[in-house]
C-alpha cells in the first residue's frame, strides 16, 4: 500500500505526549503514513500569527489533504482567533464527526448501553455570525439553510453510517415552527434516504428527540443534525457518555479533513508522562477510516477496547475496585500495541467495510448542488421593515397606505411575527420594529413586481422621512409562496 | 378572602376527570375561586371554530386574566389551529414555566437529586416564524431578540425565584457565536441580576450548559432561556426528571397566565377513572401561587407530595415494591385531601412566599419597555443580498463595484458569512446567496448615508438587471458598529 501522506500538529500541553503515543500504536497497528509536522497554537499566535498556525501549514494541508491536530492552548487576551474556526471557515469543512459511546463497566456511565454518533452541519444556520441591531430595541441573526449545505451533510451522514457498519440514520429538525427552513432540511433528508435503503432512517422534531437521546441514547445510531442543534446535543451527548475524555471528533470538507480529540490542552499535566491519548487516538482511528486504512483502523481500535477491558487504564478514569493498572501515557500505548490482534471480549468489536471510496469522497462526487434546473421564481411583493416608535399600530398603518403606488400596495403590519394591522389585538406588545407586506397592486395581488418598483416604493418611504431598515422580497417558486405568513 | 375569578376548560379525553379531581383538591385546601367554565378544544374545532375556543372564552379570558387548561384533543386533518399558540400570541403570554422535579426513590428515575424550573421566553427568537426562501439555493429564518422582550423574561426569572424561595438563577446563551442577539440577551441579564442581590446567578454557554444539565441536573435551579434553547431544554429536563406526567406548567402575560398539564389528553384512558391529575393539579398550585393564595399552595402540594411519599399511586407511576396501594384518579384526589395539613417526610417540603404581588404583576410593573433615551443611531451603510448564479466571486466583485456611486461605496462580498471578495479562499463554496457590503464613499467610509441614497443605490441594481433579494441597513449606535464583520 502507497504511504498515505498525512499533516501532523503536536499541539500545546499534553499535545506531545498524546500525538506520540497515538502515532505510535497505529504506526505498530500498520499504518501507512507520510507524515508532515506543522507548528499551530501558543508559540505561534504569540510569534505574531492571529490565526495560531503557521502560514506554511496551509500548503502542507492542500498537499496531504488530511490534518491529525492535537490540541492547542490559545494565549490569554484578545485578537486570537479561533484555529478551528479559521481551518474551518478556509477550507470549507462542512461535517464535525463526533462518536459519543460509553463503556460501561470499565468507565462509570448513568447511560450503560450507549453508541451514538453525532454528524452535526458545520457552516450554516446561525454560525454565518451575520447579525444587525438596526433599532434602539431589536437585534437580529439571520438563520441560513441552503439545499447544497443540506444535501452535502445529509449524504455524509448515510455514507458515514454504511462505511462504519451503522444501521440508522436519525433527523431531528423543528419543521413544525420553521417551516421553509427546517423544512428544507427534514425534505432533503427525506429525499436522500431511499438512497440507502440498507440503512433505516427517522426523523423526529428536535425537542422531543433531545429529550429521548438524553434519556434513553441506546435507541439511537447516527443523527445528522444542523448545525446549532449539533453543537448543543453532540455536548450533551459526550457528557452523558461518561466519555468526554475519551471522544475523537472529525471536520470533514469536500477536499480536506481534520481528525482530533474533543478535549484540551490540559498544561497543567503536560510533561509527566500522565495524560490519557485516548481522545486524540480515536481521531486517529476516524482518520484511518477516511483515508481507507480500514484494516488498520479495526486492528487498533479493538485492541484499544480490550486494553480498556483489561482495566489498564491512566488517571482520569482509574478507579478503584473496576481498574486493574494505572498506567501513564507511554504505559498506556505500550498496552494497547501488545494486544494488537486482539478483540474485546465485554464490549462490543467494532468492525469498519474495507472500499475504494471513504464517505467523504463519495460525497462530493455524488452531490447535487444547485436549483432544481424546473424551479421557477417570481418577484411578488416586499416587505419593508421599519425602525418606529411614534404612535400604534392603527396609526401606522394609515400612514404607510399612502406609500401604496408604484405598483405596490401595503396588506398587512406585523411586529415580532403577530400581525398588528389591519385588525390587531389590543394586548399584542409593540416593540419598535415593524414589517410592512406589500404586493402588487393588481386585484387580488399575486402579480409579479419589478425591482424597479421596489427601488422606486423605498424612495417613496425615504421621502416620508421612514427609518426602513430592511427589505426582503416576497417570491413565488414554481408558483408557490417561499414566504411565511405572520401569526393572525 | 375575595375569591379569585378563574376561567376553567375542562377539555377532553382525561380532561374532565383530572380537572374534577384538581378543583376537589384545592377547593379542599381552601383554595377561594369564582370559576367560569369554558368550552375548549375537539367539539369547538369540530363546530367550525379552527383556534379550538369558542370567541366568548376571550371575554372571560380577559375578565378573569387565570385560565387553568386540561388537555385537548385536535381532530385529525388539517385546517385546525394550535390553541396554546392562539391563547399566548393574542394575549402576549411571554414566559412558559416549567418546573422539573425528581421524587426519588418513589417515582423511578436516573437523577435522584433534580428540582430544575425552566423559564423560556416564549414568544420571540426563530419563534416568530418569519422566514423566507429567495433564491433556488438558499432559505432564512429570522431570530429576533428584543431589549424589552428580554428585560421582561429575565426580571419574571428572577421574581419567579424569590416568590418561590428559590436560591439561583442560571442563564444560557450562545453568546460566543451570537455577540449582538445572544450577547444582547446576556447583557440584559447582567444588568438585572444585581436588583436581587437575595438571588445568585451564573451564566453557561448553551452547549456546556446543556450538557451539565442532562448529566448533573442536581448543581441547577431556576433556568433563563431564549425560546429555542428553552423548547428543547424544558423537554430534555421534564424527560430525564422522570416526570413528564406529573409537570405542570405556566404560562405568563403581563395580563393574563394560563395553567395546565404538560401531558395529553390520553383519549384511551378517558372515562375509566385511571387517569393521574398530578400535572393538572400542579399546574394549579402554581396557578394559586400566582394570584397570591400562597399559603393554600403550599397546604396542597405538600399533602400532595406526602401521598407520592406513602406510595398512593395511580397505574401509570405504580411500581411493585415502591409503591403501596393502586388508586384511581377520585381515590388519588381523596388520599390528597386525607393528607391536607401533613408534610412530607423523605422528600423535601415547599414553601411559598406570602406576598401582595405576584412575580407577574411584580415584572410588568417595574419593566422598563424602551431604549436607552441616550442612544444615538447612525445609518452608515447598506448590505444588500442577491440572487446570483452566473459566475465567480471575483466576478461578481467587479460588477457590483461599477454601482458604487451615489455616496456609497462597495467594499467586500460574502457568501453564508464568508468573506469572498475581495481576496477570498479558493476552497470556498458559494451558493447563489451573496451579500455586497456598501459603505459611505467619503474617504475611510464612516459617514452618514441616507435613505434616499440606499433607494437610488437599488434602482442602479435594478437598472444593471441584478436580482436583489433583501437589505439590511448597516448602523451605528453611539457610535459602536451594531452590525456583525464576515470571517475572512
Amino acid at each position: 500500500m502507497a504511504k498515505t501522506p498525512i499533516t501532523v500538529a503536536y499541539g500545546d500541553g499534553i499535545g506531545p505526549e498524546i500525538m506520540d503515543a497515538t502515532l505510535r500504536i497505529i504506526e505498530a497497528a500498520g499504518a501507512e503514513l507520510e507524515t508532515d509536522v506543522i507548528e499551530i497554537g501558543e508559540k505561534v499566535y504569540l510569534a505574531g500569527n492571529p490565526a495560531g498556525i503557521e502560514p506554511r501549514a496551509f500548503e502542507s494541508l492542500r498537499r496531504t489533504k488530511v490534518f491529525l491536530k492535537a490540541p492547542i492552548t490559545t494565549p490569554q487576551g484578545g485578537g486570537y482567533k479561533s484555529l478551528n474556526v479559521t481551518v474551518r471557515k478556509t477550507f470549507g469543512l462542512y461535517a464535525n464527526v463526533r462518536p459519543c459511546v460509553s463503556y460501561h463497566p470499565f468507565v462509570e456511565t448513568k447511560h450503560p448501553v450507549m453508541d451514538v454518533v453525532i454528524v452535526r452541519e458545520n457552516e450554516e444556520d446561525v454560525y454565518g455570525g451575520i447579525e444587525y441591531r438596526q433599532t434602539g430595541q431589536v437585534t437580529q441573526c439571520l438563520k441560513l439553510i441552503s439545499r447544497p449545505g443540506t444535501e452535502k451533510i445529509v449524504r455524509y451522514a448515510f455514507e458515514y453510517a454504511r462505511h462504519n457498519n451503522r444501521k440508522k440514520v436519525t433527523c431531528f429538525t423543528k419543521d413544525n415552527i420553521m417551516k421553509i427552513t427546517d423544512g428544507l432540511f427534514h425534505k432533503v433528508f427525506e429525499e436522500i434516504a431511499p438512497e440507502y435503503p440498507d440503512i433505516e432512517n427517522e426523523h423526529w422534531i428536535v425537542d422531543i428527540g433531545a429529550a429521548k437521546l438524553s434519556d434513553t441514547p441506546e435507541n439511537f445510531d447516527v443523527l445528522v443534525l444542523p448545525n446549532l442543534y449539533g453543537d448543543v446535543l453532540s455536548d450533551v451527548a459526550a457528557q452523558i457518555a461518561g466519555s468526554v475524555g475519551l471522544a475523537g471528533s472529525a471536520n470533514i470538507g469536500s477536499s480536506i479533513a481534520m481528525f482530533e480529540a474533543i478535549h484540551g490542552s490540559a498544561p497543567r499535566r503536560a510533561g509527566q508522562n500522565l495524560a490519557n491519548p485516548s481522545g486524540l487516538f480515536l481521531g486517529a482511528v476516524m482518520m484511518l477510516v477516511h483515508t481507507g486504512q480500514t484494516e488498520v483502523a479495526e486492528r487498533a481500535h479493538n485492541a484499544w477496547l480490550r486494553t480498556m477491558e483489561d482495566g489498564v487504564h491512566t488517571y482520569d478514569i482509574y478507579k478503584e475496585g473496576v481498574s486493574k493498572e494505572k498506567v501513564g501515557t507511554r504505559e498506556f500505548a505500550d498496552a494497547v500495541i501488545a494486544r494488537l490482534g486482539q478483540k474485546p471480549e465485554t464490549l462490543k468489536a467494532v468492525s469498519y467495510r474495507a472500499g475504494e471510496e471513504s464517505a467523504d469522497s463519495a460525497s462530493s462526487s455524488s452531490t447535487k448542488t444547485g436549483t432544481d434546473a424546473s424551479t421557477n421564481k417570481e418577484t411578488v411583493g416586499v416587505d419593508v421593515y421599519l425602525d418606529w416608535n411614534s404612535g400604534s399600530a392603527d396609526e401606522l398603518g394609515g400612514a404607510i397606505s399612502k406609500l401604496s403606488g408604484v405598483g405596490l400596495r401595503l396588506t398587512s403590519i406585523s411586529n415580532r411575527g403577530v400581525k398588528v394591522w389591519p385588525e390587531g389585538h389590543t394586548e399584542t406588545f409593540c416593540s419598535d420594529h415593524w414589517r410592512c407586506r406589500f404586493v402588487s397592486e393588481q386585484a387580488g395581488g399575486g402579480g409579479a413586481v419589478t425591482h424597479a418598483q421596489i427601488a422606486q416604493l423605498l424612495a417613496r418611504f425615504a421621502e416620508a422621512g421612514f427609518d426602513f431598515i430592511k427589505t426582503e422580497n416576497l417570491c413565488d417558486f414554481d408558483g408557490k409562496p417561499g414566504y411565511s405568513h405572520a401569526q393572525e
